[in-house]
């Protein structure tokens, strides 16, 4: 016989006179002549109450549930008479599949600390809040996808490994095949050629300038994948692994940028909220209390639009200016205190900051007509700061080159970045959004740690 | 004026009296008194037909205009009088955005071959092959998600960097974040502890590990990201980094698990046939004539399903047996030849191998009760072979241990994977598939190099 899942049985239209339901126990209790069973097997927040009546067989298998155990259970779905829940099972079979040492297991009905909860993540996700959290980044996923696709985006998987310290976005890992021995044997020079590809190699961090390379070829595309930072930096913030989603446009400028970022932003939410309505409860319910106000805030309003030199002189002007731990000045990037002085104080909703000093930016941004701005964008909601960052790209091969040449680097390790400038060059627009930060912003977590399956950080690799 | 793209204009119910295209162009022919332009901008296989004609002012732009160019062209969609397409574009204005010298542009209008265009692999998706192959493997890839989501699979990021070598899957990359100085002085012993995560880390071979904690949390799941082998192998086949597909699958056994991999295989087909006809056309035209009949014969037909040990005796006792390069004998993987043989010669459709020794399969796939085997599964495919490999997974607790144990690995370093057999174990199953297999099945190309957008292979890290 078939199992139903829970969620599906929770979900009836009607009674069922023969179901199979398989979970793990969540809670036992025993009752005089009958024992209540609350399982739960992944497929939603909400268990399955299910009720057995004792005989003298049952009881001797009942002996050996407690909570984690992993159970096959028969009977029939009938309404249930108690509050809370629609449906229960009134159990005639029961076996037991997995036992789980009440002494020794570690996810005892109680409420665990996220930092215990980091220690044994290979069980984290059958707790309530981490089954809801790895069920909304799932979703989410699918939500991305989704609203490319139906924009007529195309998903490309840009390289992981790569020979290009690209745009400089962070510090990178090296990858390599060579042993121990030959890394110490061979001389410096000469490791990049006796390596696997022929030359160094690092760990991605950014598809971006390959993303640029489709989207002048099939137009819109976009890619979402794992990115990497070799940062010490420990804190709530960042992960050695995360992933991102990177658009590029083609025949688009920095406004179109911005009209895509901020539709991308209130689809995923909408999305989210229809789609894992119970999920997102628990986090609105248990982890933070204005969760539900800021997503309704942040879809009902049109974000606040202003470019970077109004930015900073609003903040230098505002009654806080003295109390910034950093002064905004014109020509350093803002910090997350002002990003959220903007977002959090002044405008109270999510605003893109455009057109910075061509200085703090990258090389591929395009260049303003003031020739002192590049036509970038930084989309920050409340409590986050920076969610997305992106630009309209430099699609002049004049201006392109001379300042690949001002920065410094070799334009001969970009005659194919540049080669898409000198072959039916157009405008173009894209950005990245970090996914952790979108799923941070949509539940209320505030530790990226609490957001990531397995995640990587300094001196952290277990599982 | 917001552009309409290609796709949408050659799609179009009536015609438009104002339409903005933009795109590159393919082909431009000169007549007396006005030019055809053929416009692709990647939004489909076609181009669509611009007609122009001459004035002073739009010879001049024209002059200007060659294969590779990027347009911007205003005008009218009319029905078109020529064969070939229903609607056509009357142009009244020309833009030229960006030239592309016909002196120097790579992709002039004639055939290349496929090693020259990998050397060109920033351009070559702007070709109808590869413009087809990237559309196709953006739809690929949003087939897997909705197939899953379809059936209440959650979609799980396993980590990248890992610090276990778990399955011994293959030759891996490792990963630093120490300079050349620091790894040639540091004694190899205290590499891992000086090193960015306190221990040595690897690129992953396989998320199933990891992935059979989220199955043994959410009841099913499936992972989609980039794995890595360090092999020198240079074939058509192999690649330093390609995407897998790794579903896993909760309270199921060896058959939940054959099913699930052929539903899925005949579901990604169909998707494909019905959304993406144009591009699959292409392939089924100029790459291979027998591609159609493959796809077809593979939909409609049940995926036979045969031990490993009926299969070797067939092979053994077949016609073709002693012209085989390897006898195919009992304790020894099968070989491509042979695999083909059973999908190409004997069967004449898919096949499923079953049930194979447990001294050639990793420490983790479940003993079967006769002792000698383990539920292991292959699904061979013709021209492929293998597409799928999977198993049921070993839940019992004590023959796991003795597994790990037998394969001479320490049971430590798997504590958390052996919590999960500890508490609340149940029956599952799961597979890999190769995405790059897939998509090889799909278009009858026959390189790896072909169907990824940036290749990695040893000594090839371009772009």
């Amino acid at each position: 016989m078939k199992r139903t899942c829970v969620k599906d049985a929770l979900n009836a239209e009607n009674s069922v006179s023969e179901i199979l339901v398989k979970g793990w126990v969540r809670t036992k209790r025993d009752n005089k002549g009958f024992s209540f069973l609350e399982i739960n097997d992944g497929s939603c927040l909400n268990n399955i109450q299910v009720i057995v009546d004792h005989t003298p067989e049952i009881e001797k298998i009942l002996e050996k549930i407690s909570t984690g155990a992993s159970v096959s259970i028969f009977g029939e779905l009938v309404e249930s008479p108690g509050k809370g829940q629609k449906w229960e099972v009134r159990g005639t079979g029961v076996e037991l599949l997995g036992a789980a040492d009440p002494e020794t297991f570690p996810l005892q009905k109680k409420r665990h600390s996220d930092e215990f909860l980091r220690s044994i993540a290979h069980l984290r996700p059958r707790t309530n809040k981490f089954g809801a959290m790895f069920r909304i980044r799932s979703e989410l996923s699918y939500a991305i996808h989704k609203f490319f696709r139906d924009k007529g985006f195309f998903y490309v998987h840009t390289p992981i490994i790569t020979g290009s310290d690209c745009e400089g976005a962070g510090e990178m890992f090296r990858i390599t095949s060579l042993d121990h021995e030959s890394l110490s044997k061979i001389k410096k020079e000469e490791q990049g050629a006796r390596d696997f590809f022929g030359q160094e190699s690092h760990l991605t961090v950014s598809g971006q300038l390959s993303a640029e390379m489709y989207a002048l070829s099939l137009g819109q595309v976009y890619t979402f994948g794992p990115t990497f930072r070799a940062e010490k930096s420990n804190t709530p913030r960042h992960a050695a692994e995360f992933w991102m989603i990177e658009p590029e446009i083609a025949f688009a400028d920095l406004n179109d940028n911005m009209d895509l970022g901020e539709e991308m932003v209130k689809y995923l939410i909408n999305h989210i909220l229809e789609t894992c309505a119970d999920d997102i409860g628990l986090f609105a319910k248990f982890v933070d209390k204005t969760l539900m106000d800021t997503l309704k805030n942040t879809l009902d309003n049109k974000f606040e639009r202003i470019t970077y030199t109004d930015a900073v002189n609003l903040l230098q002007r505002c009654k806080k200016a003295k109390k910034f731990e950093y002064w905004p000045e014109y020509g350093h990037d803002l910090q997350t205190e002002h990003e959220r002085y903007l977002t959090e104080k002044h405008f109270k909703k999510p605003v893109i900051v455009y057109d910075y000093p061509r200085e703090i930016k990258p090389f591929y941004m395009r260049v303003n007509d003031d020739d002192k701005t590049v036509a970038a964008m930084d989309l920050l909601v409340p409590r986050i700061g920076e969610l997305v960052g992106g630009s309209q790209r430099e699609e002049r091969l004049d201006v392109l080159e001379s300042r690949i040449a001002e920065t410094g680097m070799n334009s001969e390790d970009y005659w194919w970045y540049l080669d898409s400038r000198r072959f039916g060059t157009v405008p173009h627009a894209g950005f990245g959004m970090g996914f952790e930060r979108m799923l941070m912003l949509l539940t209320g977590v505030t530790n990226i740690r609490d957001v990531i399956p397995f995640p990587r950080t300094p001196k952290n690799l277990e599982f």
